[in-house]
C-alpha cells in the first residue's frame, strides 16, 4: 500500500472555475492486481476540454463526478507491472491525469518512445493537441497549398501546431493571440501576419487588413468576435474547422451575427472532436516525428510543479496566463 | 416594334423594401435579331434571393442595376423566332422575369414540356426552388432513411418540397411555419410534427417537444431563433443545409448563441447556392417528374396578376402573406 495524492472535483463551477471547486485528497494505492500496471505520473496535461467535463450536461463524454478524481492525459513511469507487455521503467501515456500514482489495466496504457521526443511532448505537439491540429486543418478544413489560413488562439497548444502545419503545407497563415509575447512567438513559428486581438478595436477590420484577399480556412478556438470576423473575411467555399470556443466556456455564449454569409459564400463550418479521428493517428505520428526531428515544429510550454498546483494550472488556460502548452510536472 | 412593360429597380432598399423602390416602365421591343427569339412571358417568379440582388454588395451574382429591369425566372411563349430550335408557340423557361416581352439569344432559353407539368411549376417544384430543396436535403445535408429532419419556412416554395422529399426518403419530418393555414398545409403534405412559430414563446422548447429524440438534419431558411433551436436539438453529427435566412434579409442580423454545440456535437453547417449544383438537374427532373406524376409531391401557389403588381408580390415574401410558391401571372 502506497500513499499518494489525487485532485477531485469538489463542486461544479458556475462561470469561471475557482480553486474552491477542487480538492486534493490523499489516497492509498494497493499493489497492482492481475493484468494491472502501477504508474507514477511524471507529467499531466490540463486542457480546455476539461471545463466541459466539469458540467453535468450530457456531452460527447461522461462528466467528471463530484468527490471523485478527474481524468485526462498524463505521462508516467511504470513502477510495478503484472502484465508482460510492460516493464518497470517504461514510460507510458494514459488517461489518468490528476493523480500522482495509479493502477490501471495494461490495455489502457500506451508505451511511448522518449529517445527522440521528450515525454511531455506526448501531451502536446506529439499528443492529443497536435493530433487535433492535424485532423482539424488537414481533414476537417481540407486545407490546400496556397490557401490563406486564419487561426485563433494561435499561440496555444493546438493553435501553434495548426500555424506550423499550415506553413509546412504551403499556406499563408494569419495568427491571432493576445499580448506582445505571444505575438512575438507567432512570428517565431512562421506566421505571415499576426493580430494582437487585445490591441484591436475591431477584429473584423484587423482581419481584413491582414488578409486583404480573404481567408480560405479558419481554425476556430475562440468563438464570438473571432467567428464573426472570419465569416466576414471568408472567401467563397471557405472551410471552418471548429475546434473550440474558449471565450465562452465560463460565461454566457457570445452572439454571432454574421452566419448569413454561410449562404452567400457557400461556407462549410464543421465541429469535431479528435477522439472520432483515431484513424489518423499513425499518419500523424509519422509526419510529426519527422517534423520534430527536422526542427520544423517548435513549441512552448508553461510548467507548474506539484499536484497541489494542478487546479491553478488549469485556471491559467482561461486567464491567458499560460503560454503554449500548459503542463504540470508531478515527479 | 411592340410596346410592353418592365419593372425596374428605382432605388436600393434600406431594410424592408417598399413599392417606392420599384417603377414600371413602358418600352419598345424591336423584332428579334439574328439568332434571337421573342418571348411573351406568361408567368414570372418572385424569390427571396432577389432581395440580395437589390444590394450593391458583391455576392455570388451581380447586383441589379438602378434604373434597369431586374431579372429572374420566367416562363413564356415564343411569339417570333430567328432560330431553328424554337418555333412560335413553344413554351420556354428563361431568366428574363420582370418583363412582359423580350428578345433573347436562343441559347439562353430552355424549351419545357407542359404536357404533364403545368408551366408555372417550372418556377416552383419542378424548377429552381424544387432543385434547391433536392440539392440541400440529399447532397448538402446527405439525409438518410430513418432520420429526423427539421425544416423552417416549411410551407414555402423550397421548404414544402424539402418536407415531401424527406418523407419520400423515409424520414420523420418536423415543419415550422407561421399561422393555422400554413400549419394545416404542413399536415396535408405529410409532416409528422408541426411548429407554429408564431404561437410559441420558446422555439427551442417547442422543437425539443416535437423532436424528443433530437434532429439529424436541419434545413435552414430562416435564421436567428430557428438556428439556435436546431443547434440545441441537434444530435451528434447532424448536418445543417443552410439555404437562406429570410428573417434577416431586411433587418440587422439576428444573433445566434448556440454555435458552441458545433464542437460538442460535431455538427456540419453548410451553406449552398443551387446554381453551383447544376450537375444534379437531370437526376432531379427524373425524380420530380415521377413524383409529380404519381401525386407524391403537392404544392400551393399564391398568384398575383399583372406586371404592375409584381413588386407587391415580391414584398409578400417578407410579410408572410404568400402561401407556397409566389407567382405573378403576366398573360
Amino acid at each position: 500500500m502506497t500513499t499518494s495524492r489525487e485532485v477531485r472535483l469538489k463542486s461544479r463551477p458556475v462561470g469561471m472555475p475557482t480553486l474552491d471547486n477542487f480538492e486534493v485528497a490523499t489516497v492509498d494505492t494497493p499493489a497492482p492486481g492481475e493484468g494491472e500496471v502501477q504508474v507514477r505520473n511524471s507529467w499531466m496535461s490540463v486542457d480546455p476540454y476539461m471545463r466541459g467535463r466539469m458540467m453535468e450536461a450530457k456531452s460527447y463524454a461522461a462528466p467528471y463526478e463530484i468527490g471523485k478524481a478527474m481524468w485526462g492525459g498524463a505521462v508516467g513511469e511504470v513502477v510495478a507491472s503484472n502484465d508482460p507487455k510492460f516493464a518497470v521503467g517504461d514510460t507510458v501515456l494514459s488517461g489518468m491525469a490528476w493523480r500522482e500514482l495509479f493502477n490501471a489495466p495494461a490495455g489502457t496504457l500506451t508505451k511511448i518512445d522518449v529517445s527522440k521526443i521528450p515525454p511531455q511532448a506526448y501531451l502536446g505537439v506529439a499528443g492529443m493537441p497536435g493530433l487535433t491540429a492535424y485532423v482539424g486543418l488537414l481533414k476537417i478544413a481540407a486545407m490546400k497549398e496556397g490557401e490563406t489560413v486564419f487561426v485563433s488562439a494561435a499561440s496555444g497548444a493546438v493553435g501553434s501546431v495548426v500555424c506550423q502545419i499550415a506553413k509546412i503545407k504551403g499556406g499563408r497563415v494569419i495568427g491571432s493571440a493576445g499580448g506582445a509575447d505571444k505575438i512575438a512567438f507567432l512570428r517565431e513559428i512562421g506566421c505571415d501576419a499576426v493580430i494582437d486581438y487585445k490591441a484591436e478595436e475591431n477584429l473584423t477590420k484587423a482581419l481584413l487588413r491582414e488578409a486583404p484577399q480573404g481567408i480560405d480556412v479558419y481554425f476556430e478556438n475562440v468563438g464570438g468576435a473571432h467567428m464573426d470576423a472570419a465569416l466576414f473575411a471568408a472567401n467563397p467555399f471557405a472551410r471552418f474547422a471548429i475546434c473550440g470556443m474558449i471565450s465562452q466556456y465560463n460565461s454566457a455564449p457570445k452572439p454571432v451575427l454574421n452566419l448569413g454569409f454561410t449562404v452567400s459564400k457557400k461556407l462549410r463550418l464543421e465541429g469535431f472532436i479528435v477522439s472520432d479521428h483515431a484513424d489518423m493517428q499513425p499518419a500523424f505520428m509519422k509526419d510529426m516525428s519527422e517534423w520534430i526531428g527536422s526542427g520544423r515544429i517548435k513549441w512552448r510550454e508553461t510548467v507548474d510543479e506539484g499536484i497541489e498546483n494542478a487546479a491553478g494550472a488549469f485556471l491559467k488556460l482561461f486567464s491567458g496566463d499560460n503560454f503554449g502548452k500548459m503542463l504540470v510536472k508531478l515527479s
